[in-house]
Formats: C-alpha cells, structure tokens, sequence
C-alpha cells in the first residue's frame, strides 16, 4: 500500500480524500505501520531545502507552481529536481506536464491528513 | 536562537506558548532560517521508531510518560535514549526526573505550532 494511501484514504471514485487512517499523535500509540507511513512524510518535509521548495510551491497561487518558478532556493536545478522528486514520492506533491514546463501542486488532502495527526492534542 | 524559540515564541512569564513565528506553509514562502526550524521539527517526527515513541508517550495519561512505560517498541533501552533525546533536542518533549524514574512529557504548544504549519493550506 503506497503512502498516500495510508495517510488518505481512497474516495471512491478513486481520488484520494484527506481522511487519515493514521489517528491524531495523542489518541493512541501509533502501529509499526502507522508509524513508517507517517514518518516517511514528516522524513519528506524534514530537510530545510525541501521544505522552502514546497513553502514555495504551497504558497503560490493556487498552490501550484512551475519548475521555472522555482529555481531561486540557491540550489542548482539538479537539486531542486532531486527534493521535487522526494515530495512526490511522499505523496505531498503532484505533477504535470504542460507544453514545455512540468507544473507542480500540493496535494491539500494529504498536507490536511498529516496536520490532523499532530493537532487535537491534550 | 533555539528551535522553540524560533517555531513557538516566549510568553513574558518566560514560558513557550503556541504562537508560531514561522508562517502556515501556504502563506508565502518560507526564509532559510524558519525552514531550518520547521525542518529540525519535522526531521525529529520522521523516524518511525521516534513517532511512535512519541505517539506512545502522547496518547498516555496527561501527554506524560515515565521511561519505565515507553520501552515496549521493539527497541532496545539505549535506543529509547537516543530518540528521546532528539525528541527533547527539537523542543517537543521535556523531562524531569522524579525518584527513580524519569518522566517525558509532550510540548503541546510546540506540537500545535507545527500543526499550524501545515494546516490553512488553501
């Protein structure tokens, strides 16, 4: 089961919803599983140069951005592909080629699913 | 300045409250250095081990555990240690010792602050 599915669970027409299958943080001891899914998002956004890239990307209009938006982090483009790439595997972003630019957009539902583990605490 | 300071600024009692320097991720893009403390925050949740070390001491009576309740994850006594410690280090848990036992207990107001981070999104 991919992370994206753990975390969200599939509406059904197949579109991924933010209801979360892993419970907030202070409701019980998560499972070995819950946990790996969780942690692999919280991995994702726990670098400072993914974590601006994405700020960038959430923060622009309509929470989607071009690559050639994106490109003044001072990292080169390699590096910038690299962390693109390791947000999409963590189920955070999506992408989309339109003519000659890739287009990337956070996936709001996810980003809602893993809020939600950390509030409603105490 | 440290990671709490940063992510959850001081009250005038001296005390953490819950109140965010760094911006919700949609809102504009985060400088280098409110990525570099959200970032130690999220890199401290996203080990599956730690998570749920956390989510064990979190979900447990007050958002308190002692040391003494937290060592059924699989892991041994030196590892429980050195989470914990990273845990502390990132201004989520505290301790204090009482008797034998130490005691970890969850920075709701940190907690909430990350929460905050990720939520609004949209």
């Amino acid at each position: 089961m991919s992370n994206t599915q753990v975390l969200a669970a599939s509406e059904p027409g197949g579109a991924t919803s933010g209801v979360p299958c892993v419970p907030p943080v202070g409701e019980r001891p998560f499972s070995a599983g819950e946990a790996e899914a969780a942690a692999r998002m919280f991995k994702a956004l726990g670098d400072p140069v993914r974590l601006r890239l994405f700020s960038l990307i959430a923060s622009h209009e309509g929470g989607e951005a071009c690559v050639c938006d994106i490109s003044d982090v001072g990292v080169a483009q390699p590096t910038v592909s690299h962390h693109l790439k390791k947000l999409k595997e963590a189920g955070l972003l999506t992408s989309e080629r339109r003519g000659t630019w890739v287009y990337y957009r956070v996936e709001g539902p996810v980003l809602a699913s893993v809020a939600r583990l950390l509030g409603h605490f105490g």
